[in-house]
């Protein structure tokens, strides 16, 4: 760019190029028979992009032309995942609401940071409207008074990895206010969470200087759920061995089978052990939005703390993290360092800065895209939203129980995540036991032959990498109770019973070609 | 949204909406005489957007039609800081580039995460690209041979702060590589930053569990940079009193004044002392894009790590934030937890998958606006971009050093940041004197009257609240040396010598008017 000059001739047209295409895009994305993703190999994809800008930047990174830059920005759409494809059932996040990215659009077009009043003061009170009303469907806010609080019941962060941290960084700074200033004193602490929680718990631990080995994993049920005694026995036992608990992490839709923690039970446990509790609703907590499902959550009001991902089920773009926290006035206490260049005293409306009610410093608006599409949805669209992705896999697991044994659940599952087993013809039917009170009939992985279970576990990576080469579907797998199964996530708003059933169809003809192949 | 339904008829028309106005904000941003900022007060604001879809969310939050969103909209835009405008001075950040802008809605629109190559095929690449170009310039990559590592030298991550917080772990991970799963070990560890060093280290020592106590400031001479000698005088002291120094931070580019540290003086202390090098090069970091100004950051070659802000003086949109490391194998041995759902061995190229060398797991795609804009650009155009910042730092001390008194630099500077105070006629002229071997001379604080001192104080608040009010420029100030100054960043690209000029004037307008007043 020439500094300082208005955009030249190229840059503009690049700019409106860009827009046009990045609008034509939203506005009609790929579905149906269009491919999910067009596999390229990293050597491919540098040979491809060879042709246009090249990926790598060089020695001298050059000036590229119009015509190429705008090649360059089709390939990579053309290369990329089409995450609003309703096939694309692979990841915990999918299908961005369109309000939501012109929301963001705009934000990068103001391009602030959220961390004073003064260079983000719409954003600012967007902020404390957003978070007064989440707080408010947690049990947090008793009432919405419709006043914008200078000191919100939380905070905008930049993921759920980072909402954990920030929540157990509190909960240490509750039982040892001098941590901050003079660091770990000597005791052993420890913090609870299920062997289905997020692995966000021991990457936080690592960082705290508490060591994963203090993190414990307490045992599940089946479906993916905390044992609520296993806590309290784990607890226990830490005590007894000399460890200090000082959290315990209730996880609202795990990752793999968007299984609920009982919030309550171990809200029970947490108060009579004096141990903050703290929600991980990355996933889960959109449930809230739904009058049908929010009962998941029953218990949520009890605990200290709650992360919430907004990008994951309500389709806002990566990221939209929020840390709701039950005692706001903590946050400053534990992260404020009253830098005398930002948040001076002395200056408008100071009171309302949030950035040293937290670690970040500058931090992207993500606040505006969720409040545009609330305003567009309301809460019945939000509602509605859970609803078809409950709908949808409610659907799927009607289509694995009627597949005559060419699939089997591996958990039953009752809310968005299906996890499933393909099963060659030669094996079925596989015998099915029923899952403790739940009605769908599940596969016990434990009583499987070693063969079979080692034939079964071999199909998943090759029924997977076969549709991904051939863009019919992505779909994601990982060991459940020691066997590689499926999980569809089912979670699309564009998702629908047809496309549903042209994945599971996908997935019993690349099973047989599989097979073919063996 | 009804779900599963393509858009509806108001959704499209909102959606279309959005993109004409934001587009049209982006092709023709605000300058010259437009308000910098529509100043409102909190309550203020409230009661303007009642008259569109209000701020807060209700009880029961409706959905609202399209003529209100579009309303609304407006408001958003109307009411926020015009952060293009080039009379926007305010911050270490300023007038996105367009391309930037547009890059980041293309990754908006295509809203995957970076944690997995199979999801991010391009942008992983892109990444590779990215980090190793970078790394070349702080000369940690030897020689660009064009391949695209799958191990690159670093990382994307969500701002400066977070970057050395990771940093700061690899760091301590080198000298306790049990510290991730034992936790601290009862050494009193300790790092070493200057007075002027960002406060990313005190949040990051809070939260690793070190403390705020074991973060040294380091004295810093009158311009701001580290005291080489006081650094290794520090260090001394710690180990005698009993402490385990572990780290250091040079800064590239310090918050207020955009001073040096010596990085070469420092890695000299590093080496002989056996201590992490960290170089936060957040702010200056970006001079190395500039062969007029790389020399800025010699010896940065020599540090084990460096975290650099791209959203600060590239323009990239908030945020852009790179973590570079001399040794990209230490990151996994750091940061891995090897979560089976997502880093299955048994797929397609997880050799390429990030996101187990952070912390972070779902990632926004940051990349993607870099990499473009940089094919835009070129070398040249990133060069020059810092040497349109510093011509337009030159052009501002020429006019203070030429006003007859009516401004003093508090600091010589040499850099993007111009600290200056205004001084009122009936004390003018203040006697200045020589600043070390630089040649524009500065006033001294510590040797004024403690009335002159105090009224000099009061004026920067005033002026800029009333130049907030106004509209009519937007501009920073903090304590320097005891004395409220003002802090100018020259680095916007839009920045012109008559926006330079219109600046100081209204400063100086606003402060007789001050004067008028007390």
């Amino acid at each position: 760019m020439s500094p300082g000059a208005r955009a030249s001739v190229d840059e503009q047209a690049i700019v409106e190029g860009v827009i046009q295409r990045v609008s034509d895009y939203l506005t009609d994305p790929p579905r149906g028979s269009d491919p999910v993703i067009s596999y390229a190999s990293p050597s491919a994809l540098a040979q491809a992009f060879a042709t246009t800008v090249g990926l790598a930047l060089g020695d001298r990174a050059a000036v590229h032309n119009e015509a190429d830059v705008l090649a360059a920005v089709e390939q990579v759409i053309d290369y990329s995942m089409q995450t609003s494809h309703p096939r694309f059932v692979n990841q915990n996040f999918a299908g961005p609401d369109p309000i939501s990215v012109v929301g963001d659009w705009l934000g990068a077009a103001l391009n602030t940071t959220g961390a004073t009043f003064e260079v983000a003061p719409v954003f600012t009170l967007m902020e404390s409207a957003v978070l007064d009303k989440l707080g408010h469907l947690a049990g947090y806010v008793t009432s919405l008074s419709g006043e914008l609080p200078p000191v919100p019941p939380g905070l905008f962060c930049s993921g759920g990895s980072m909402g954990t941290l920030l929540a157990l960084q509190l909960a240490r700074h509750r039982r040892q206010p001098d941590v901050t200033t003079k660091g770990a004193n000597g005791d052993r602490l420890v913090l609870f969470v299920s062997e289905s929680g997020h692995y966000a718990a021991l990457k936080s631990a690592a960082l705290l200087g508490i060591g994963t080995d203090g993190v414990v994993k307490v045992k599940t049920d089946h479906e993916g759920a905390m044992v609520p005694d296993a806590l309290d026995g784990a607890i226990g036992e830490a005590l007894a061995a000399g460890y200090t608990p000082f959290a315990v992490i209730g996880t609202a839709g795990t990752t793999v089978t968007s299984a609920f923690d009982d919030l309550d039970a171990i809200a029970d446990i947490c108060e009579s052990r004096g141990l903050w509790l703290h929600v991980d609703g990355c996933y889960g907590g959109s449930a809230m939005f739904s009058p049908a499902h929010a009962w998941r959550l029953r218990g949520v009001e009890r605990s200290d703390s709650c992360v919430w991902n907004l990008h994951k089920m309500m389709g806002m773009t990566q990221q939209c993290t929020v840390l709701l926290v039950k005692n706001p006035e903590q946050l400053a206490a534990c992260f404020a360092s009253r830098a005398d260049y930002l948040f001076q005293t002395d200056k408008l409306h100071g009171e309302y800065d949030s950035g040293d009610r937290t670690f970040q410093c500058a931090r992207r608006i993500d606040v505006l895209k969720l409040w545009l599409t609330w305003k567009v949805r309301g809460d019945d669209g939000f509602a509605a939203r859970i609803d078809h992705a409950v709908a949808m896999a409610d659907h799927t697991r009607g289509r694995v129980a009627a597949s005559d044994g060419a699939f089997v659940p591996v958990v039953s599952g009752t809310f968005t995540n299906v996890v499933f087993a393909w099963i060659p013809p030669h094996l079925r039917p596989l015998a099915l036991t029923p899952a403790h009170d739940l009605e769908l009939p599940v596969l016990d992985v434990s009583v499987l032959d070693a063969d079979i279970r080692a034939e079964l576990h071999g199909y998943p990576p090759v029924i997977k990498a076969s549709m991904q080469v051939a863009g019919s579907g992505m779909i994601g797998f990982q060991p459940v109770h020691g066997l590689n199964t499926f999980r569809m996530i089912c979670m699309s708003p564009t998702l629908q019973p047809s496309d549903v059933d042209a994945l599971l169809d996908t997935i019993n003809t690349a099973g047989h070609d599989a097979l073919t192949a063996r």
